[in-house]
């Protein structure tokens, strides 16, 4: 009889080496144009989210999957999941 | 005389409490109706940024007023800077 558990998490999702990153590029150009003395800007995403799982593991399993299916695209990004304690 | 050194930081970008956040909330239904147990989904930006600097500590001053004037809202983001040692 397991019973749900409140988990939070923070998922940073990132455009991979090699994949081209028209944001970042836009970003940096702009920055540059300000006088920011910058020489490479790369943009993903930050998701923080929370979900009912019976412990940390669960979650992360979970957040794999909402990884692969969902919130990033395992062709051009990598994941990392971080479960809060 | 001071020379300049390469310095990286990740930022995180996040809706401040109480902002609404449409990317999270459909982000949240659409990982539901997948049938992930997800009580709530907040979505920001990470950005991966590198700088010709001083020192730390002049990067990371420049990079408050990079994300004052250009890479947060403040009105309705707050942001973290961590700068790599």
């Amino acid at each position: 009889m397991s019973t749900a558990t409140r988990v939070k998490a923070t998922i940073l999702v990132r455009p991979k080496e090699g994949i081209l990153d028209p944001q970042g590029q836009a970003v940096e150009g702009a920055l540059q144009e300000l006088g920011f003395p910058v020489t490479a800007v790369r943009i993903g995403r930050v998701v923080d989210i929370e979900l009912d799982t019976a412990d940390a593991d669960e979650a992360r399993a979970q957040l794999e999957r909402a990884c692969e299916q969902l919130l990033a695209n395992p062709l051009i990004e990598r994941y990392e999941i971080a479960v809060e304690r």
